[in-house]
């Protein structure tokens, strides 16, 4: 029993593209519909045979569909919840995969004030962009947090949760405020972090920029990977999540600071233990399979 | 024919191990003496069979060497230089794989005030330690940096460059101190802001760390990696390396306080203007075989 026989996907980059291949994957006989606001985008997954049929307009895309996946950066999710409100017929589910969750739930829940809206979040990516970027696998034992606003329909939410599982994701249920302190520590402050410092070593005048990609092997290239991702969906992440970011950077900053102050004072016990304490976190999200246990993220060395 | 016939490793953790590895690769009739100042680490090298001889002092490891490495913490450079002093015979190159040279130069200058000291650094590791983590191919296309002091003997800074090219690195010649500021910036201050996010996310009381481990995916994990690597090590790079350190951190805070400042006002078109200029450097880092074209790290999918 597949929970839905015909899903349409808004936005066909990296996850929107990944869906629709995962489904194709797990679902082989779901009615797949497909749309992007861009031409060339749309022309790019016609080529790819991502979908049974690209339509020209968000609207068109919609119009039987029994779940529809907004998958647009999250600064455009109530533009094209709008697009699509006079097209989409009742009973429908809209659901999404955006990084922030109360800011999409309010933005959803404005442009479809009668639609059963249940925001959904899959914990997965690569730094890659674009609809040739995608692949089936992406969600496998990956997290898919699903953030049901109060008062949800419970059968929706189970629907919206056995479809991330068909695709091969763990599903965890949260409020999306929670949802959005949780991924402000865990994929925004580290993305913030990773921008950060990538534009600091380019800026340096003493080191030159060659000097900084010769060397990088020394850990720098690790934070340039994750500072290769989009720039829209990031820039609209750190203006949805603003509350939650600035806290959790403000925690680190001040931890920061401790450190800094430890080196200036020649503290190595506080060094020291610090980074005894770090890495028992490497070890568990390795037990945990979140992570490869290969050592350098099993880079090649030949 | 080979810079060197008989070599002495002192200190065999990753480090020293993959050293003693790739010599016995690649110069396979070197003799090779190791020691460790850890009798476990020293029955285990005798195990892994990784030297000709694994001596109890570390100055009976030298009494007949061409070139000693020194492979232990910076910290410990100049304690081990007096160490050997007595038994070191005239001539021998003592060199060092340390990631801070001013400091290593001067304690190794002041214990060992007549003999060659060559500096250098390849510039490789994982986050794992032990002998057992070392491998032969650690160096491969990586870069190693040597920094001969002021008036250092010109033939014997030529063996130590064709020495760590034998084992496969590209050689660099640099003086110590522009090497410590460059190391600031593409390892140190990187190693540093990743200690310093694992240890903020493991201390929040609104986010469990069991979250924190199962969301990794999202960004956290990447950091996680070097934040896992030898605590001792990384205490000694800090206090080593302080002023660079203090001047990168200080810049990095700068940078990082002016990101706070456009997200908190909401200025968008800062934020995407950074995030679009940090990807380029990634991709020149991939155009000259510093790290792996594939997405992800090449982490699986399956």
């Amino acid at each position: 029993m597949l929970p839905f026989q015909r899903i349409s996907i808004i936005g066909l980059g990296l996850i929107g593209s990944s869906v629709a291949r995962a489904v194709r994957a797990h679902m082989p006989t779901v009615r797949l519909t497909g749309h992007d606001g861009d031409a060339d985008v749309r022309e790019r997954a016609r080529k790819l045979d991502l979908c049974d049929d690209v339509t020209d307009t968000a609207g068109a895309a919609v119009t039987d569909a029994e779940l529809v996946i907004l998958c647009v950066p999250v600064g455009a999710m109530g533009e094209v919840a709008a697009e699509i409100a006079e097209d989409l017929p009742p009973g429908a589910i809209v659901s999404d995969v955006g990084s922030c969750k109360a800011s999409v739930a309010a933005a959803l829940g404005a442009a479809l004030p009668n639609a059963i809206v249940i925001p959904a979040h899959p914990v997965a990516g690569t730094e890659r962009s674009g609809p040739e970027a995608g692949f089936a696998t992406l969600f496998h034992k990956r997290f898919c947090i699903v953030t049901p606003p109060q008062g949800a329909d419970e059968t929706a939410v189970i629907r919206v949760e056995e479809f991330w599982r068909a695709l091969g994701a763990d599903v965890e249920r949260m409020d999306a405020e929670h949802h959005d302190l949780v991924l402000a520590i865990t994929s925004h402050l580290p993305h913030l972090i990773a921008y950060t410092i990538v534009g600091t070593a380019s800026d340096l005048e003493q080191v030159t920029q060659s000097e900084v990609i010769k060397y990088s092997a020394g850990g720098f290239r690790d934070f340039t990977r994750i500072a290769a991702s989009d720039p829209t969906m990031w820039r609209d992440v750190f203006l949805s999540n603003k509350d939650a970011v600035l806290e959790m950077l403000q925690r680190f900053s001040e931890d920061l600071t401790a450190l800094q102050r430890a080196i200036r004072w020649g503290d190595g016990d506080a060094l020291f233990d610090l980074f005894t304490r770090t890495r028992t976190i490497r070890r568990s999200i390795i037990e945990q399979g979140q992570d490869d246990a290969s050592p350098d993220f099993g880079r090649t060395h030949e």
